[in-house]
């Protein structure tokens, strides 16, 4: 069983009404609504009013793989909170970053870049995949489009990835780097650029299919429950990490 | 079901007192023996001796993941094999490369270096995990010794692996990259350094542990049934590899 | 002094009215041109009708940096000129490649994957750089466009690079890795997506730069004169590679 | 010409005999000087105890390359120098890590992970190069030794480096990336182990040659003057990052 925790500002929805429509119960709990098909999967949702943000120590700790959607709340979200999800990177959980997010503290925090990059609205993209032999990438088509997206242009300012998967190519002449993993610590991170609040992105097919898949790609295989701070070196030698 | 096919040269065992006593039956059919006691796998083993060394278009067509083990007989590999190999790894089979086959024919092939390195016999290994998040990794202590192995000592010239997932410590003053991966086309290649003919390294546990991980990690989330050679982009787009 | 050959086939531009009037004396000369306007490099040049394709032994061991340009004769290119080719980016000439010669024979030795991409004539390209710290970006504008640019698209099957430098966005809605570095052994390789011979790519301002940066990227640091074979490690330890 | 800021706690030294005997001058002036002996080179030193740490931004505005030896007060070092000091690497700032400056709160902050290593006191290393053809090793043997030095050793928990260019072998049984490279927005940096202040280790010739090297490597190409904050897309397209 997979513990996933899909985060979700819950703002914009209640903010607008053409986003509502689209979302009328949140990004997070569409998101959740298909992640949860899969029986392997226990997911739970938070959102930015919740105590903490709804992530706690304890839901944290009980988080496989958290999957993070923000854009309004970014400099406002609680310092603590950002560094307590970048020490559960570390022991292990997963983390999937969507679109906006790239600029939320947590992410800023274990990437370390400025993570700038350059936006236009109304635009569509066509996402290739460079990585066909990636598990994020197991059933996804060579290419596919999506009919509106808002376009994330290079140059992103990003470390090198572990591994580029998707390259996103934007009718207005933008290319960029969609579908970058990392590995920080034992956790495992996938930044995925697809999702403008204001277009049905999560309901498409390809896409649940590689949000699917990263949850999988994303899950520890073990978690360390403590940080380790430079011991010194004893004899017999440790084993553990 | 991953359809497994390990191959040995199957010469020292033959050849050698010492070395038959440690694998009376070969190489092969040591690590066919372990690997099988995992039911989802179905393993077959091929040698050198049989025609086309065992390994037919037909046998290769339904391998998933090729274990290898070569030494003595390398130069004297037909190269239509090894171009075979390459070819099959390239459209998804998965290869796992040990000890001296880093200098076999479709290894050099699939990663275009000379492959050099330094060896030493009689020496004794520490195994580093320098990935502990990789699933080969999963379940392998931090650290753990070979008492006896043939030192392996950089420069290795291999190119840059995707991940060094252990690094060797040898008593006598070298390091090595130990376990390397690589990926070629859709196939994904294991390289590991351990297992010198004279010494029982395949009956050790943590070996056993490396190399099943390795056999899940290896095996194709698909597989292309021809190659393809730089097609004009036609409309509408095609959406398979 | 940088020691540089331009190779070229030579043979569209003899062939064809269009191409002879955009390079009437070849593209190498082109190239050898622009290059040779810096008093640091020594520019020669060698073509395919030449005894030994004019890569002889002796060329070869002269050469800090080998520029390519090759697309009708790749097939009938002799296997030990490529081979040699090999050997001596392995001992540290540097090997710069441009569009075509992606399906070079020494280029396919170097990398060992299959090299295949998509292709369409009369495209538009626009290139971004998502590495500007690299040597090769230096003074290389963030985006510029090549007005006429024959398309090559994704999946492009290359082993994944050390660097991508340049990324191609092409108005017809492909993406690809256009400006990409290996390490093989001691020589580093850059391969170049632009310069399709019926448009006057290399006159182009951004793409001298590029190409002139990278010659002093790929100049060597030092040159091996033999091949080490997997010696035996001896003590006193030797010191050189 | 280069502009260098060696950097330097400069505590150690005052406080213990055994270690001011080695460097009179406090470790920032025996680094300085065998830098200076370059005429490309403009060195000036700084160290903890001045105002603002020294690092002023006045002063990494003035600096191309900042090099760094920290190790009593990592976590005494002001917060707005830290990050003074990522914002400097991002717009192009070269880096140089030095020893225990792995724990620093700047490179904490760049790299995003813990950090942590296991350390011995009282040991001996030999250097491995990795990557021969990295400009750091240039003119460095493929191995050499360091006759006392403090054991680092694995699991270090670091993003993939960019470059592994030297490998660290321990007489007590421990190996560790010892020198390794990362590209940070528009900034290089390199994380370099031995120094351990008890024992000469930046008198020895290898060690200088490579310190030397590094900051030729890190030295931008070119600097920005201000960040980038997600700007939208203007038409025309911007040709600066």
């Amino acid at each position: 069983m997979t513990k996933v925790t899909v985060w979700n500002e819950y703002y914009h929805e209640k903010e607008y009404e053409n986003i509502r429509k689209i979302y009328p119960e949140g990004i997070h709990r569409c998101i959740a609504g298909f992640l949860e098909k899969d029986k392997e999967f226990s997911v739970r949702t938070a959102t930015f009013d919740m105590p903490e943000h709804g992530l706690t120590e304890e839901v944290l700790s009980d988080t496989d793989v958290l999957v993070w959607w923000s854009h309004a709340k970014q400099e406002e979200l609680s310092d603590e909170v950002a560094n307590r999800i970048k020490d559960h990177v570390h022991m292990g959980m997963g983390f999937i970053v969507l679109h906006s997010g790239h600029y939320s503290k947590p992410l800023k925090l274990l990437l370390g870049t400025s993570m700038t990059l350059r936006w236009r609205h109304d635009d569509r993209e066509r996402l290739w995949c460079t990585a066909p032999a990636h598990p994020i990438a197991a059933g996804v088509p060579m290419q596919f489009e999506i009919p509106q997206e808002e376009a994330y242009g290079e140059y992103f300012d990003i470390p090198k990835p572990d591994d580029v998967v998707f390259m996103g190519w934007f009718a207005s002449g933008e290319v960029f780097r969609s579908g970058v993993t990392f590995t920080r610590g034992l956790g495992k991170i996938f930044y995925f650029q697809p999702g403008h609040e204001e277009y049905p992105v999560y309901y498409q097919k390809e896409i649940q299919t590689i949000l699917h898949n990263a949850v999988y790609w994303a899950k520890p295989q073990f978690r360390k429950r403590e940080h380790l701070d430079c011991p010194e070196i004893k004899i017999p030698l440790e084993s553990s990490y």
